[in-house]
């Protein structure tokens, strides 16, 4: 049996955990990153957490193949370094060589949404495909694609920014200077705004109720005003549901994948969304007569998509013969 | 020297050539489609063109390493089999055994667009790039995707319809059954039809003068009167090269290519079309800090883009060690 460690590097938490090829994970270690520290002080806490995760699990260094980091950012993991992340204090950092100094391993960097997709390509979701994309609903939306069993990158390394392609032209301002983008229309933060701006039209709507109980407006304010028939409610939740169609039917007429994994905590709320969200986007992508279409799937990964991904992306690399041990920093 | 032979099929007219391993187009020959014939006939015309393409170029079968064919709609390059074909009478086409009746050689299939794509990534616009995407506007919006080097097909083996990614969620319907597609804003036809609107809505315009002249609107109307001084011409422009830009920059962030490339009919309006765009696309996609910028380039294989696309797809697939004999019809 091979084993990979994978490092998912968080604005909060380092966790690592080591995995069996076939995606299987035996253990894991957490950490806090505190970022607010040198960057090298973070770098070398990661090794040291590899150390004592292959340690936790009665393995010694060399039984290890090699060292996958799930990072948020943009990767170059030609160089061995991580270029660029906006929520951790690394700049041009030569990750692949500072953690090589307390840890002998082949070294690999991608970015994380890149390592969730991986996780569920191996053994999630997607499990069996060649060709998969995962999107996952957050604070943004991430998305992850898997080309032929790899992550594709591009030609940045950073792979696809599938959350920054404009759905509403000239619509609402995002995060990332443009208008309009699927993030500003489907990710947790989208449907908060909208849930907040229906609450405010509808002053008599149970929204406002709910509202006023728990003191803020969540991702499942809508859901449970729908659930307690609420107009208002059902509202935004078939606003959010059509926008995050038309974005998940643009994935897969981008993509073409075997699988659309579709991840994060919205998700949890089950048949009320994942019923008329299938319906909406299987109607709309662009299918000619006897062109297989694509499952849309639940992540299946949860927590460990991470770590699980990391690793994996680091195998693919070794089966690629990827050099992990080159820095030109 | 290994020669690969090219088809280029069309609604109007088949076109075959010879082409040498960097690209180069040697000779080419072209018969009618006349595709109202019976599908079996078409392919056997198929066939004899490429044995006189081959004898015209000075030739033996014995000298061409294999046969690429690029078709509209979508194809089975495993079952040899093109699948469906919107324009042209093939419906589960036996196209690689029928081929192969007339001339014994590897025959592989691939979708036009896809092909356009590979010819300017080999020998064209995109030239010593691994990944670059190629839009062609036309009457529709094509794209093609080459990834490291090679076709990204996707599972349905048609590769990416980035066309009909909606750009507008709601707006103009789209021949596919969406609404607000790319295709629907940035095509050719799109841009007669805001042509057209801006005319009626601006009856004393240079628009509506250059109409009469021609007897109808085209994809140069705008511009010629954009270049007469023209307000609402120039105001057509404006639109459609903003609309443009957002679907090519969502193509930037979709796939972040090296190189993405642009061709058809209204590229050949030069500066006036390009700076502007260059301008607004490049504005608009997400590039974090250190991150490495995709070029906009004009295609440049015009009318051979079929023959050498459709021949060096198939040098791919006999570079990756792809059945051109099997069929499973």
């Amino acid at each position: 049996m091979a084993y990979f460690l994978g490092i998912d590097l968080g604005g909060t938490n380092i966790k690592a955990g080591i995995v069996e090829t076939g995606g299987k994970l035996i253990n894991k270690l957490s950490i806090k990153t505190n970022a607010d520290r040198p960057m090298e002080e973070i770098i070398r806490d990661m090794g040291n957490l590899a150390l004592d995760v292959i340690k936790d699990a009665g393995l010694s260094v060399s039984d290890v193949e090699a060292i996958g980091i799930g990072s948020p950012g943009t990767p170059d993991n030609e160089a061995g370094v991580l270029v660029y992340s906006n929520n951790l204090p690394f700049n041009m950092a030569p990750m692949r060589a500072l953690i090589r100094e307390v840890v002998d391993l082949p070294v690999y960097i991608d970015n994380d949404a890149n390592c969730a997709a991986m996780a569920e390509a191996v053994a999630g979701a997607a499990k069996g495909t060649k060709d998969s994309v995962t999107i996952t609903l957050g604070t943004g939306v991430g998305a992850g694609v898997i080309v032929n069993g790899r992550i594709y990158s591009g030609f940045n390394q950073a792979g696809s920014e599938f959350g920054h392609t404009v759905l509403v032209s000239g619509g609402v301002q995002c995060s990332c200077g443009r208008k309009g983008c699927f993030e500003a229309y489907s990710s947790a933060s989208a449907l908060i705004r909208m849930t907040r701006e229906a609450a405010e039209a509808n002053p008599d709507s149970v929204l406002n109720k709910l509202i006023e109980e728990n003191g803020k407006v969540s991702g499942k304010t809508a859901f449970q005003a729908m659930r307690m028939g609420d107009k208002a409610g059902a509202g935004v939740v078939d606003m959010y549901t059509d926008y995050l169609a038309d974005g998940l039917a643009n994935a897969i007429n981008a993509f073409m994948p075997e699988v659309l994994v579709i991840g994060g905590g919205v998700c949890n709320e089950g048949d009320p969304l994942l019923i008329p969200l299938q319906e909406k986007t299987m109607s709309r992508p662009y299918f000619g007569p006897g062109v297989r279409k694509t499952s849309i799937r639940i992540a299946e990964m949860g927590n460990d998509a991470g770590i699980v991904g990391a690793a994996m992306m680091g195998k693919s690399c070794v089966d690629d013969g990827i050099d992990g041990k080159a820095c030109s920093l």
